[in-house]
């Protein structure tokens, strides 16, 4: 039985509220060793007031020693395992632009490459041509025409752009073209299971008519298609909590996760203030509120530990708004570390802090990686956050008589 | 998805250097509650100081309660489920007088026995004959001569031997001859498969062929053959984990379990000393070293709690040796606890020290089961401690996007 059998048949309905407010990143790491790290650096003084009437943890998104892309962060926050759930390369990058997969798509990531006189691939990332040159010839690409199929290309950044094959009979378990290194032509595209026929066909079409349209280009003359899949088929929220779940992202890659969970995604919000209005004006409407905060983990990405601090601060300051809808649980953490002295996502075990009425506190007093080493939550991996979450809600029934 | 499925896809190379320094049954107990563990006992000042730098935490060898022996605790320190990966008796047994088995390979763990004039085994262990006396009996065995297999025997200790059968065709299983009691004669060896039906015909006629052999000695008169067993199949450290992987140890056992996982043995070192200087040879040779330091263990064993608390001084005096390399990580731990109180193995966590720069410390300030309680590692399945180092070492990639 895994942890979902157990949910869907446990869960129980009420009028609670749960809201996950996530600090992308939120764990961090010291400047020196033995010092204090961003999130202990921050003033929060709204945050160590829940951490006293909360219980506190570290959670581990994946496994100990593994830092997981968003991907698998997410999935494991939302109590789905990151190992169990795959969402194949292509699907996450259609899912990152907010492009919204149907069942039987095939999602592509492609690669803008260049080929030198002799059809060899001189550069496996076309110079990393500018995103808006890329994006002006991902238009051009629209023109590929391939009958029984609904064809999309999106552009993602630089490079890396989006192919969406749509149609009946097609499936993802198709080799990458790409050959990993330069002086050799793209590869074919091959299929590793029959059902996969078609999509090699398809592939291999867009491919020739693409050939042509690229032929005048300088740097962008030819592309790679890497990461076939399908929409992964990941069961509801309300499904396997009985949730009714609204997320709150500014970021498509966010929004996108959330969706393939079946959440609705609210608004348009721009900023974090938007975000809570967000969260006020539907707090009727939905059992369950996902509020994806960003800028704790771009921040670390660039290494800035000061701004990083800042952003940590700006994230605990929006919580009062939310304690002021008197949420039945508060969890508050991050989908994985991403310490500035790294630059990275990284493995380190994620700051947790679960408020609800009858969570057992644990005596902690402030809301940071050293104190989360004390509390009651222990070490865990992410997906149990959920079931403790609908625990302390109320909205799980007694396993067993 | 296994762990090694996800190592196998995560890892990367660097120029990093990983050292593995167990103290064998390195865990203890107080001998009046409330009191200091040998560990807490012993004056470690190089480990307390590593504790400062490093962070510690619970090492569960197999899982909550259960007390492993040498092979299924070091498989899990070297990150192989001792679950999932089992080595047989009899592999087990030759690996540990340094027999080095070969594919295709069975090993059989058999005891010298005695026989009553009836035919009935009086004394299973034949009165646990002297060593030197079952040498001497062994060297005789090796007379036994079958067509189309090479016979191995080796002595063991006491009454316990080990027979090799070196062939094509042969697979190990094949059900004990020892009935567990005396009364009755030896039991036949049975197949419990169509494919180990070659190997019952090979042990019956060394058994056929032995006790002509044994027919005038008093004590060990017969044999019973037990843990018939293959090679285990071990997928190598380079394989899963990238690492070109060195062991430098001083017993048996401890060279072939290290063997099994595709480790290179290092030097003929008697003592720790010699240990050292052969790390400190080898540096540049590996990315990753494994010293195995038993007498923790033995003085365990023989529940000298004094002893112990000597010979964990004695492990504590060769770290400096260890740090003057700079590894970049050096984990410090053992196979499973051997309190000097319990005189054996047990269940009880171990303590673990993991030093890094970038492990976040925990605060803690000595090495000793209380302060591991308190550690940033919390308590981990054994097993995880690989995964653990290998992205302290930086060689781990970021699993998903």
């Amino acid at each position: 039985m895994d942890l979902h059998d157990l949910t869907r048949q446990l869960h129980v309905k009420n009028n609670s509220k749960i809201v996950l407010y996530v600090a992308d990143g939120l764990g961090g790491l010291p400047q020196t060793p033995g010092g204090l790290t961003e999130l202990e650096t921050a003033r929060t003084p709204n945050l160590d007031a829940l951490a006293q009437l909360g219980i506190l943890g570290s959670s581990i998104p994946v496994l100990p020693g593994i830092a997981p892309g968003s991907g698998p962060g997410h999935l494991g926050l939302f109590g789905y395992d990151p190992l169990q759930y795959v969402i194949g390369r292509g699907a996450l990058e259609a899912t990152g632009i907010g492009f919204e997969l149907q069942e039987g798509d095939v999602a592509i990531r492609a690669n803008f490459c260049t080929l030198d006189s002799a059809g060899n691939i001189s550069d496996r990332r076309a110079s990393r041509i500018a995103s808006d040159k890329a994006a002006a010839i991902v238009t051009k690409l629209r023109a590929v025409a391939i009958p029984g199929v609904e064809v999309f290309v999106e552009p993602v950044k630089e490079h890396r752009f989006v192919i969406v094959l749509r149609g009946a009979g097609l499936f993802g378990n198709v080799r990458d073209t790409d050959p990993q290194r330069t002086g050799i032509p793209p590869l074919d595209p091959v299929a590793v299971d029959r059902e996969s026929a078609r999509t090699v066909e398809m592939a291999s079409e867009f491919f020739r008519q693409a050939r042509k349209i690229l032929a005048t280009e300088q740097q962008a003359n030819c592309l790679t298609l890497r990461g076939f899949s399908g929409k992964p088929n990941l069961p509801s929220y309300e499904d396997v909590y009985g949730l009714k779940a609204a997320a709150i992202a500014v970021y498509p890659m966010y929004k996108g996760l959330a969706r393939l969970v079946g959440m609705d995604i609210v608004g348009k919000a721009q900023t974090l203030d938007e975000q809570m209005t967000l969260l006020e004006q539907n707090w009727s409407k939905y059992d369950f509120f996902f509020i994806h905060f960003k800028y704790t983990d771009s921040t670390g990405e660039d290494g800035d530990f000061a701004a990083k601090v800042k952003r940590t601060e700006e994230f605990d300051a929006a919580v009062p708004r939310i304690m002021a809808l008197k949420p039945d649980v508060l969890v508050v953490t991050g989908d994985h570390s991403t310490p500035s002295m790294l630059k990275s996502h990284s493995w380190h075990p994620v700051p947790t802090l679960l408020y609800a009425p009858n969570c057992r506190t644990d005596g902690c007093q402030k809301f940071g990686e050293s104190e989360c080493l004390r509390g009651g939550l222990g070490q865990f991996e992410a997906k149990y956050l959920m079931t403790l979450a609908l625990a302390n809600a109320g909205r799980l029934g007694k396993y067993g008589a």
